[in-house]
């Protein structure tokens, strides 16, 4: 995108990112770099193609600055370039899922719209599941680009998720996921804090 | 890796990724491929550095086919090359959390031990919902790293949650997130099937 691009790779970025809590308060994005981030990260999978990931990208500084107020006053959040509140519609599925399947033929739409409903109906964890799972897809996607980029990003579960949501005017039936500081970053990232070895994580077969 | 390594750079292995279903059944992943991809996927964020992420890589034919049984009889779930099952563990933050910190400074373990325990205890739903996320975003890079390295991906929801915790011996305080298929893709993706513009998933400030 620009001069300050990193080496390219998928290897690289997962390598280089790290989360950032100090970012240049001064450095504005510009909006083709935010719409080539937007526009790739909803290349992302979701179950059934639901695209179910609402992005609020925070750009009132009066509302970042109240955001700052219940996230435990992490600079990030009035600092960053861009700032996102990941949430997902736990109703997309009912909502004219039709939209999601157009392209599709016929007979793929005459499967999955069934398909779908019966997937989804009553089932309330596994909506808010699978909302959850979504939006963090699509951070990852963002991290990671934004990296390439020459971006540091931060994503945050440090927050009063509640008055978040009051503060974006949350639909009572969406929920937030996270939310992610994209922006220049001010210093380097303290060394990796403790990383497990991957024997510690990985199972074959059976626990 | 190898010469069917495709052209490099985070964004165009989000935009080349896709969701396939025919996989080669003959194809093996080298150790040396899985242990790469591993690798760096837990080099993904977790929310304090939890890991809490369990990777269940499944080698045995006969458990393959076991979950293909309860997953919709889903080809990829037996012919892909791997098979993982991500789920992670709700109680990875009382679990010894120093060893997540153990590299950190002791003014910034005296700070962060206690907050784990504050922010964590009791709140259920907040544990679940994050144990979601920190797969999803491990998840997101072994896709595009698997798309990187000439490989293709399926990550899979649809499937019977309970019947595979018992397959792979599942702890009571662990959960699933999903499943994700990794191997040689025998055909062509379909056209994505119904792709919203980005102006319907972007919101500004407020909804």
């Amino acid at each position: 995108m620009n001069a300050s691009t990193r080496a390219s790779g998928v290897a690289q970025a997962i390598a280089g990112r790290r989360a950032l809590k100090g970012f240049d308060p001064e450095h504005r994005m510009q909006e083709a770099e935010f719409n080539y981030l937007l526009e790739h990260a909803i290349l992302s999978p979701t179950g059934f193609n639901l695209q179910h990931w609402r992005f609020v990208r925070l750009r009132d500084p009066e509302l970042r600055r109240a955001l700052r107020a219940v996230a435990w006053d992490q600079p990030q959040v009035t600092d960053a370039s861009e700032l996102l509140v990941l949430c997902f519609d736990q109703q997309a599925w009912r909502k004219a899922p039709e939209r999601y399947w157009h392209n599709a033929p016929q007979e793929a739409r005459d499967y999955v719209l069934p398909a779908i409903r019966q997937y989804y109906e009553g089932r309330e964890q596994l909506q808010r599941d699978e909302g959850m799972r979504s939006c963090a897809l699509a951070a990852q996607s963002l991290m990671l680009l934004a990296w390439e980029m020459g971006y540091d990003s931060c994503p945050l579960g440090g927050f009063d998720f509640d008055a978040a949501a009051r503060l974006i005017g949350l639909p009572a039936d969406h929920h937030i996921c996270m939310m992610l500081a994209i922006g220049k970053g001010v210093r380097e990232p303290w060394p990796r804090a403790g990383q497990l070895a991957l024997d510690e994580v990985l199972v074959t077969d059976r626990f």
